[in-house]
């Protein structure tokens, strides 16, 4: 690919990513973790894996509009509608529309081709390590969910809360303990064997922290108070 | 305390906390600490520290309205003001009023009373360790800063950013770095040393993953992009 043709697929994500300026940094980081796990395998073609990175968020403006739209399959159709336009031959846009409707975790078909695989790696390193907890952190904070809720007993709530309203420790043994099964390379598991580490640490100590102030608090308190 | 003037100054506090309900956690994680700190000091009037742990927060939808105003005054004033109507002595709510009042961090009088040093200290330890990294993520969330910002070199930028937009690394840096040198007791001191290591644990990691995924992203890209 040349400088040019990059330049031109990022100016089309930058324009398309309005609502999300911030996922920008989220777009160069897969793009980075892709290119770094493509350097540890023999054949992929990286014209198709670049473009797929920096497109792969670009439906997420209308998911956000519409919750009941898929970002990976809108996105996927608007990339492929993009290069097609400038010029890209069709096997190639096909192949990057591929790459970016299957990159969902859980949701929607698996990915088949190395570089849809490489793409959904590079994606799921980002709900890895300590990155993995920042985002998530980000994300409750911006759709306004709380770090934990306590349960009749006075504990946090760990499992996932259904239909009720969830929290930060819950999107985290719901979503983040699990993403470690799905890779498809060895270089993503390995990158994600030093930041699984990390965030088990950091989850424990997060858990450590409140169910002490808690602890040592509301017996305190009981012991204050007289009837 | 009775538990009944307990469950009155509770009420109060979350009549006055609507906008900032998520915030009520923080609330009772004050107090929890607060009491903790108590127990390892000989003589505390722990009514009043109840009462300034459980309203220390009352002014925060006001300050949110008017950024110009300072929720521990206002807290302060409100606190004393519904203190007096539960027929509290004139002292006692007037304590709990300095109480409240000097409790920011960097911002206003020092807190001169033990009472008054502990409501601070029990406020401190909120942004320390991985709990205050938490909480200042889901608050990047909330008013939409950026975990990081990279400067022109294509590095994160870890100082404060002054009048321009923050960012999470720059949070940490001019105010979660810090707090372990502001506290007053030694039992807040003791409960710091452990969150301390695992706040700057976190913090490196996070500074590392990016790092990393920059440092080997960008040379790839360079090398696979012609001109």
């Amino acid at each position: 690919m040349t400088r040019n043709e990059y330049n031109e697929i990022e100016s089309y994500m930058r324009s398309q990513m309005q609502d999300s300026a911030h996922d920008r940094y989220h777009v160069y980081r897969v793009l980075n973790a892709a290119l770094d796990i493509a350097s540890h395998i023999e054949k992929t073609d990286t014209d198709v894996l670049i473009a797929a990175c920096l497109l792969h968020d670009i439906g997420r403006d209308e998911q956000s509009s519409d919750l009941k739209l898929c970002h990976a399959v809108i996105g996927g159709k608007k990339a492929y509608g993009f290069l097609v336009s400038r010029k890209w031959p069709e096997e190639k846009a096909l192949h990057v529309k591929e790459c970016i409707s299957t990159h969902r975790f859980r949701k929607g078909k698996a990915p088949q081709s190395i570089e849809a695989q490489i793409l959904f790696d590079a994606d799921k390193l980002e709900a890895s390590g300590a990155i993995g907890i920042a985002r998530t952190l980000i994300y409750s904070g911006q759709v306004g969910e709380p770090l934990y809720i306590l349960g009749e007993n006075g504990k946090i709530i760990t499992r996932d809360g259904g239909a009720e309203i969830s929290s930060f420790f819950q999107e985290y043994n719901y979503k983040l303990k699990n993403v470690y099964k799905a890779f498809y390379t060895e270089r993503a598991k390995e990158i994600a064997v030093k930041r699984r580490k990390a965030a088990i640490r950091f989850y424990k100590r997060l858990y450590a922290e409140v169910t002490e102030n808690y602890d040592n608090g509301v017996r305190l308190r009981e012991e204050l108070l007289s009837e």
